[in-house]
């Protein structure tokens, strides 16, 4: 099968719902996951890992417990495991996750938020 | 520390060297690295892991051994352990690498276009 090159734009437009990844390429044994978010998330850590965010299209921010980080179209950052953290955007954000096979989006916190089933797009 | 934004652009305008990746992040036992491409690289692969190419600026292809793949901005994909592959741009192109800590620009093939000494902007 032949190598494809994966369009971010085209993938981005498959879906709508906020604060639901979806996965669209894995290496090794993580996964690349668009999202569009809008609106608080929960607090939450991942324990076991670190979380990369990368900015595609519009503005958020990530709160810590004393501080907040904000976070513009082409930035990254990453979320060391453990770190309590809350993602914010004012507007609808276009955002691509690194992190590793079987995360869960609710981290240590679980509830109804939690995307138990991350389907590829 | 607080964690910072990291600004693709702003880290892009710190080097000029082509086919000499730099880090900027580091997630796990993984980095993200920035390279700027032009011309040939040559045929190599990774043994031991895939390889996450995103464009983020120009166009590229990557040629393998029956066919070649195109890349354009906002388009990434993943060259899958020990495939053979080698890089191309006809025009400079920019684009940000993710594999693990430790992977060699040149894998199996070695040569003096290898760098052991990447360094971190």
């Amino acid at each position: 099968m032949e190598i494809q090159a994966i369009n971010l734009t085209d993938k981005l437009a498959l879906f709508d719902e906020h604060w639901s990844p979806r996965i669209i390429a894995q290496m090794n044994d993580y996964h690349f996951k668009l999202a569009k978010i809008q609106g608080e998330f929960i607090w939450h850590s991942h324990p076991e890992t670190d979380e990369v965010f990368i900015i595609l299209k519009g503005e958020m921010r990530i709160e810590f417990r004393d501080y907040h980080t904000e976070l513009s179209e082409g930035e990254m950052c990453v979320v060391p495991r453990g770190i309590e953290h809350k993602p914010v955007a004012e507007n609808e954000c276009q955002i691509m996750l690194v992190e590793p096979v079987g995360t869960v989006n609710t981290g240590d916190a679980g509830g109804e938020r939690t995307k138990t089933e991350v389907i590829w797009i």
